[in-house]
């Protein structure tokens, strides 16, 4: 059961220089075991070309190691804040992929300017507030989480899957690694096209509000009717 | 026949991918027989690594799923739409490519800026009109097809062989689906390329009108030079 | 003699693909045999993946078909057009590459903004005038020809290796055909670099004079130090 | 010792076109090995596919080719203006790679706009001064690399891990090549994101000060809990 967490994340972290999402060893994916109250996650600063299931590291939901020679992500306190406040999801992503560390420096939530982005999320892709000086001096990644909850505003993470942090870049989560990757892939496009709709049209023109809850809907809603019945 | 339609469909919709015109599984190529009345299409959601001929779904010029085990994809009635309206057409592509999209989400058609365009259409590539509400709540993508064909003007679907759907993204058509594929990489080329223009130059400076005939002249009049004899 | 001439017409023109420098079958590459008075050229609208040494067709300087079974490329007026005029070259490169097309869409010259642009050349990329009216409806490709010798306004096409055909595209020259290929690469790195310069800085900020001098001399001049000794 | 130095540089510049950081031969990649006295350099003008360490030259601190049958690249004596004054540095890289040659050309040093740039360095990426038209007339490559020490003001050369060469491109350098290139590969990409940054919000907003010390504290500070122990 860990041994497979363990090799869905590995598998969910190769994604992310295949999707050219990181640029050297940036970047880190976990997946959580709900029952074992474990996480499995990226080992800190080692390069995607040499990872091995045996480099994931299991940590406990404080971010103490339970298993694992390897010392895990810089990012883990804020991994396991996500997975302590947010019941339903099961995958965490933190890259530094560029369109969307270009808003998350330009210090701007991504409207929801087309059906590319509704149907991600029918909501802005929404903006960490600044940390204090206090909590960057103290338990700095745990406060990255804390302000990644509080940025959801009590929204369905399901339905708010990423969060840009300002001035660092974004988060994105779903309910196992690969899906959470599969949302960075489409925040990244997202960020991308946006940022091109800007140079354009700096309005912003958001999306009528009948299409973007119809693409949402479509995909995501009680009645979706779009990809394979389950 | 129609075996040969749905390898056709499928080939064209693994250019998407290979053209870098779409991200996951988004985008979708279809292409009809006319004499069969029968028109084959993508199916929703699936990857294009592991699409197969079998996975292309026949539907009728209504979008009724004739032959085939997949659901098809959600922008169906689009297509139908199309290809009821349009009888000199033969293939129609859907994708939320990067360059097209930023000109769709930023609401404006896309000008005749220089002769790669006029090699592709005479004409500015057209922008729909936004759906009403009623639209948005009752057919959806069958609405979608009906403001793109109020897009043409009445101007011929090969003059004008693509338009942007307001907050969305691109469709393009052709009289086979490789073809369709072709435009659809021209225009992502030309949405592109014009949006860097206007990062230069915001005017627009329209291409000559003396200039913009001659080229699509030269490779789509009665006289065209442009290519072998076929 | 003209078999090795075709070869290396036939590479030239397969290293725009390879280079990223064109989309579909756009973009031709042609060489000059001096002696023989005979120019290869690529066929029109022939695909790169199946081109082989016996498409590339002869024609004389008049840009009459001397020997081939295809038809040449639209554009061989303009490259005979240049090879009548300009002695010292012997290769001719034409593109619709992205960056270089979009200053010709802006209707903009490139002006010298780093070093970059000064080892290519030490004056502004030239953009040619508008054609008129008449010129587009007579022999619009050797006009096309005729302004680009205008544009280069009595330097040395060696020290000015490329211009900008306005609302159009690039061509190149160099002394054979590998060596114009090469000038249509940094050309289109030189248009990419002075593109995103002027968002930050939409001065131009000219590179300094003595810079902009020494870095020609020193790859280019009679005194030039860059590279092995040939 | 001095054959792995060349297997060194080799591999480091190898790295350059592999990272699509250089266009054509440009770039290049020096090591130093401080016992000897002598640093490995790659030849001038020589295509990266058909390199070998036989083609690396060993030169002395003046420049001075000691060993290699090559000529030194052109900005030979740049690199050992760089190991003369800054002894902690054991590599050194240049290239003219598109994003941070913008900046360079628009004559701006990069700003701290996000954690990715703190995670390189804590200050912004320093501009240099102008040379004067006596600089660029004598010993051109020696004095910029007088203006690259000037630039760094004091600063350790490992804070302080680039700088741009006004109006001409990035120097990176860190304690061996291979870690010069990852600077140069990290300032590429800081430079990107900067730049669309800047297209969002021409502020600049900069990074608050205490997330930015954090981030290069936590990666290269004396408590640094970044990557695995060594």
């Amino acid at each position: 059961m860990l041994d497979e967490l363990r090799e869905d994340v590995l598998a969910a972290n190769l994604e992310l220089p295949a999707r050219r999402l990181v640029t050297l060893t940036w970047g880190n994916v976990s997946g959580i075991d709900r029952d074992a109250g474990l996480v499995a996650i990226k080992p800190s600063g080692v390069s995607y070309d040499a990872m091995t299931a045996a480099d994931i590291v299991l940590v406990d939901l404080d971010g103490m190691v339970v298993e694992g020679s390897r010392r895990p992500s810089t990012d883990t306190p804020t991994h396991v804040a996500l997975y302590r406040a947010l019941q339903q999801i099961g995958g965490v992503v933190h890259t530094h992929s560029t369109w969307a560390t270009a808003w998350a420096q330009a210090q701007r939530e991504i409207p929801v300017l087309g059906t590319t982005h509704a149907d991600l999320s029918p909501f802005a892709i929404p903006l960490t507030r600044a940390l204090t000086d206090e909590e960057v001096a103290g338990d700095y990644e745990g406060a990255t989480g804390t302000v990644l909850i509080e940025a959801l505003a009590g929204r369905s993470p399901l339905e708010s899957p990423c969060a840009l942090v300002r001035g660092h870049g974004p988060f994105c989560w779903a309910g196992d690694p690969a899906d959470a990757v599969e949302n960075a892939v489409t925040l990244e496009q997202v960020a991308r096209i946006a940022l091109l709709t800007t140079i354009l049209e700096p309005g912003p023109l958001l999306l009528a509000d009948a299409v973007r809850e119809k693409h949402h809907e479509r995909k995501h809603g009680p009645g979706a009717y779009y990809g394979q019945e389950s």
